[in-house]
């Protein structure tokens, strides 16, 4: 299945997408959220579109997504995990998995403008897949692992290079921004994906490729990082670990390049669809 | 207003404390979550309690305390954040406040048992001033910041220090375990509270006091945290902001002491009340 959300921010509905077209399932009655894949929501949606198959009213076109899955109670994400993004930072591929975590303030739809903070001039981007927890998770083993997975999804890990390495104590400061973390068009459950280690994953500025890799090139695979994690928190259903991001960010390139209002960041996933934010500069509402 | 929570967890009721006696406010019929601060829940709360005045039905003394407000989207904390436990760790004091932030799925009541994670060797205690946020926060100004603030309790910021600074990566890792954010016993609101910058707190391990220290020392302070945090992020209503800890942890000590299975830790800071959390291991539940 392909699970989506949409309309305005804060108000979105749940949807799936069925061979390319997406359909209302607001009848189903339930966000997807914690309570949903805690309660074998996925089975039971599963069950809900086998009822209603040909009878779902589809959605229009223009319809702003939201992120797929509702406000989870953690963005965890892994640092330095492919070693071509090590090397351009300048940093070693680390012994064992970089833990920071993103404020659930920065999460928004894939396509929602991409806001500068005020003061900041070192804004980057990071395509990265991001794996969304279906069943709670302490732990829990490496076998066991893909058990807790609910599905996979697009995320851009947007970071302030200068808040996150010049401003004393944590990588923090700099991830969670809001707009910081655009996630989707849709949460694909793993049967819609052939083999997780080996899709291409690129983003590109202004139309130009920026960054291309492949999941071929995780240092840590999705399984040990679920439980690697599990051994320093519960992983709840609905939270997201985002797994990295290959070489090409701006803090990378010689001399640096950040994002300026009027930028447009394209990014994707094999399988898991694309995204499209418009840069901004921060303006008061 | 002194607000708790109580009952099992997962399923607390409020109550308030008045004149140390605890009441349930069950009736009120809301929770103390992001929706009851955005709503002036505050305000309605202590209107309800004065259309109740004489009727409130007490709690009986022996019921097991959740934290004071339902889990927040964030909890963000201050490393650093007293010269004199700067020193202790061998760090310098930061030219800007330290960020880390700790999982939501640590949070727990303040009675709690404090459960030494699995392979952990170097579990420590950290007593802290948490400020709760009543109101959204963006970009606001230090004048500003004290109308956000919906009152104060007490944390013990639990860190495990090989996690934090030996295992690669930011200090997330040794921050976040379950039941490493005992927070309450209650939240009390400003008005409560004579100067917050002169408040004695301290915390013991089976009775020998560890750490004694004063908010005077805080070297940034409340209202200038607020306004700094909220220019990375924006700050939510029932969003936790603790705000570093005094000289006198384990890590500090020559040679550093740890927890134990069965160790008593009891901490206070003045007009805050008191918690007091049993150490023990891990065991499957």
């Amino acid at each position: 299945m392909k699970l989506i959300r949409y309309g305005q921010p804060g108000h979105e509905k749940p949807g799936v997408i069925i061979q390319d077209q997406m359909f209302d399932v607001s009848a189903f009655g339930e966000d997807y959220n914690e309570t949903f894949f805690t309660t074998n929501g996925l089975q039971r949606l599963a069950e809900f579109l086998q009822a209603h198959e040909g009878r779902l009213a589809p959605i229009a076109a223009g319809e702003r997504l939201g992120p797929p899955v509702a406000r989870p109670s953690k963005i965890l994400c892994i640092g330095l995990n492919y070693a071509d993004h090590a090397r351009e930072t300048g940093a070693t591929p680390p012994p064992e998995p970089v833990l920071f975590m993103k404020s659930t303030t920065a999460y928004v739809g894939p396509n929602d403008d991409l806001i500068i903070p005020k003061n900041s001039t070192k804004t980057d981007w990071e395509v990265e897949l991001a794996v969304v927890i279906g069943k709670r998770a302490s732990y829990i083993s490496e076998a066991d692992a893909p058990a807790c997975i609910a599905g996979y999804a697009l995320h851009n890990d947007v970071s302030e290079r200068e808040f996150q390495l010049e401003r004393s104590g944590t990588w923090d400061k700099g991830k969670g921004c809001d707009t910081f973390a655009p996630v989707g068009p849709f949460l694909a459950t793993p049967d819609e994906i052939g083999d997780v280690n080996n899709l291409r994953l690129w983003l590109s500025v202004n139309g130009q490729m920026m960054q291309d890799g492949t999941t071929a090139n995780l240092i840590f695979k999705i399984p040990f990082l679920i439980s690697y994690l599990s051994q320093f928190m519960t992983l709840l259903p609905g939270d997201i670990i985002s797994t990295g991001t290959p070489a090409g960010v701006g803090l990378g390139m010689k001399p640096p390049v950040y994002l300026k209002p009027g930028d447009i960041v394209e990014l994707g996933i094999d399988g898991l669809g694309a995204s499209r934010q418009e840069v901004k500069a921060y303006a008061p509402a």
